[in-house]
Parts: C-alpha cells; sequence; structure tokens
C-alpha cells in the first residue's frame, strides 16, 4: 500500500556519481505520483564504517565496471556526466550548504543540490573545496558571507550530524537510496522499480 | 553497436538469489532480440577473493535489505521464491554438472539450469549436496549413475575451473552478470538496461 501524501526520502553523497544521475530523474518520478522530495544529503564515509563497504572505485574489478557504467548510465538519460578529478571529495560543507538552506529558503533546496552536483560532475568544480561551494551557492542566489559564517554554526554542524545518524538509524547503506511508504530501494538502478512499485500501489 | 549474431553470455553462481531471478527472465529478453544464451554458472567464492566482496547476507545492513528485496523482486515478476535454508551452498556439484550437461547434452542446459534452481530457491532442496544434484538431474532426464561418475571425472573438473577461471579474466565479479557486444551489465536489476541496449543497438 502506497501513502499519497508521503515524500520520497531521497538519500545521496554530493560525491556519489549515482546519486548524482539519481538527482537528475528523481522529481520527475516524484511529480508522476504526486510524491515530494526529501533532500537528504548524507556522509557515505560515516555509514561505510557500520557497513564495512568501500568507496566505488576502490573495489577491484567494481572499479572498471563503474568507470564504464557510469557514464553509460548517463548517456541512456541524456545527462552530462565526467566523472570529476579529484574524486572522491569530502562534502562535509556542501551538505551542511543543503541543510542551511533547508532551514533558510527551503524552496531553494532542488536549486542548491542541482547546483553543487552539476558543478562537480559537468563542470569538475571541486566541492570538496568549501570555497568553491561558497561560489557556486552565492551563484544560486546565497548570501556568500552568511552562508560562509553558517558553515561554522555548531547548530549547522549539529544538523549534518543528525542527517547522518537519522539515515543509518533508517539502516540506509549506500547512494542513491529511496524510501517512500516505508519501502527502502537502493541504487540508481532501482529507480524503474520503485517507479513501478509507486504506480502499481506496490505488489 | 550490437552484433545480432552474438549471444548473452550469463554467468550466476547456482545459489545466487539474484541469479535464480535474472534466469527466469533471460530467456524471454534473449528471444525478444534473436539472441541465444551461454549459460555460465560459476563458482562467487573464487570470485570474490579477488574482489573482495563478500556474501550478500554478510553485509551488515545490506543483508536486511536483501532479505526484503529478494521476494520483493521476485513478486515484481511473478516469481516463485522462498529464501533457501541452508543459505548460501557451494555450488560444486550442481555447477559440474551444467558444464557435463553442456558436453554431453547442451539443448538440455537451460532445462537442468532451470531444474536445479527451482530446487533450491522453490522447494528448498539442498544442491550444495552432490546427491540431491544428481536426483534433481536425473529427474530432468540424465542419467544419474554416469552423472555420479561424471562428477569425479578430472576434465569435468577442470571444466568448471576453466570457466571459472575465464569469467575472472573476462572481469565478472558478481551474479547475475551479463556480456553481450562487449558490454557488461551486472545485476538482476540491469537486466531492463540490458533489454534497452540491446533494442536501441546501444547509445
Amino acid at each position: 500500500m502506497t501513502d499519497a501524501n508521503a515524500a520520497i526520502d531521497f538519500y545521496f553523497d554530493l560525491t556519489s556519481p549515482y546519486g548524482y544521475l539519481a538527482s537528475e530523474r528523481i522529481e520527475d518520478i516524484a511529480l508522476k505520483h504526486g510524491r515530494s522530495i526529501r533532500w537528504r544529503p548524507i556522509l557515505l564515509g560515516a555509514v561505510f564504517k557500520i557497513s564495512g563497504a568501500r568507496p566505488l572505485l576502490e573495489v577491484p574489478l567494481l572499479d572498471e565496471y563503474s568507470r564504464v557504467d557510469m557514464p553509460r548510465s548517463a548517456r541512456e538519460h541524456n545527462i552530462p556526466f565526467t566523472l570529476p578529478d579529484p574524486f572522491p571529495v569530502a562534502t562535509v560543507a556542501a551538505a551542511r550548504t543543503v541543510y542551511w538552506v533547508e532551514l533558510n529558503d527551503p524552496g531553494n533546496v532542488p536549486a542548491i543540490v542541482h547546483a553543487l552536483l552539476r558543478a562537480y560532475f559537468v563542470e569538475n568544480i571541486n566541492i570538496g573545496d568549501a570555497e568553491n561551494v561558497l561560489d557556486v551557492a552565492a551563484a544560486s542566489g546565497v548570501n556568500r558571507d552568511t552562508l560562509a559564517a553558517a558553515l561554522q554554526d555548531p547548530a549547522i554542524k549539529a544538523r549534518l550530524k543528525d542527517a547522518v545518524d537519522e539515515a543509518i538509524e533508517t539502516k540506509v547503506f549506500g547512494s542513491p537510496y529511496f524510501i517512500v511508504d516505508g519501502e527502502h530501494f537502493w541504487g540508481n538502478d532501482r529507480m524503474d522499480q520503485m517507479d513501478r512499485w509507486l504506480h502499481s500501489g506496490g505488489w
């Protein structure tokens, strides 16, 4: 059973290529089913400490496959994509930025997420660097100085930490990861299944 | 580009739930695109020694997800499925059986593969036990005594070993795993993408 009022919780790390690919498709799927989206950037490093998983490109064989599969999956959906260098990067500042925008200008969250991900995966701007994050956010209408101060605010630091803790408690273990109506879907390649699930009201 | 004459190489471990789910769908996809199938049972344990990957149900968080996802993915396609007990099992005898049938009665390979997988994932028959493998094969028209002797034949042992080595050389790292026209697709949830790839002639 589905609850048409419920949001899709969309968990992703801002350095995750498959999270980026998912971010370019999730709004169409949500719109189709009359759902909203809760954008939940997380830090996969913290999650991997629990699961013992390793970053994609550190796993023998999977790394080679991923280097082919990521651009192929992007091409299928006409999503511009280049594996950035450096990759991966720490996304603490970028994720804090999203949660700060959520608090201060919630309607701007999708735009900020897209701006950060496209900066990294299209323009190869290193969003692991807080200065670049500030530049990207400023270009999306955020006051650069206000955000720069906010990124050091203990309340914002705590907010990201809480979001990661909540993800771990909810058993999120990868990126992208979706929860809708209590159903968990892991991976970019499960978006079609989630779409079918929402369409049919479950099975 | 696709080559309409080429087979789909379908790699799977006979103890792999997602391999089983794929086995129930691969023939429809192959038929649709006029492709044959090369059924390649492998031993994931040997592959995981290279990749460092662990069996699904030994990975924290992923295990819980999989226990929900496997039956859900089965239900979507109306495939009968029960996670067997014991699980996983060693599939040396079962895999050798498939390669022996391939040598001696190649047209019977799909039937033997289905019989073994359905015995395990539908009827909870432990195909890690060679006696059960012989029973299942006998029910599919194989001479039980001939097969029992063949399973100890160094030539058949070598044939499975060669198949696993070939899979590793070809960079196969999971189950199910598909190679068609040189394109690699990993995972039950990538069958739809492979289907679209074959339909469109690549992208």
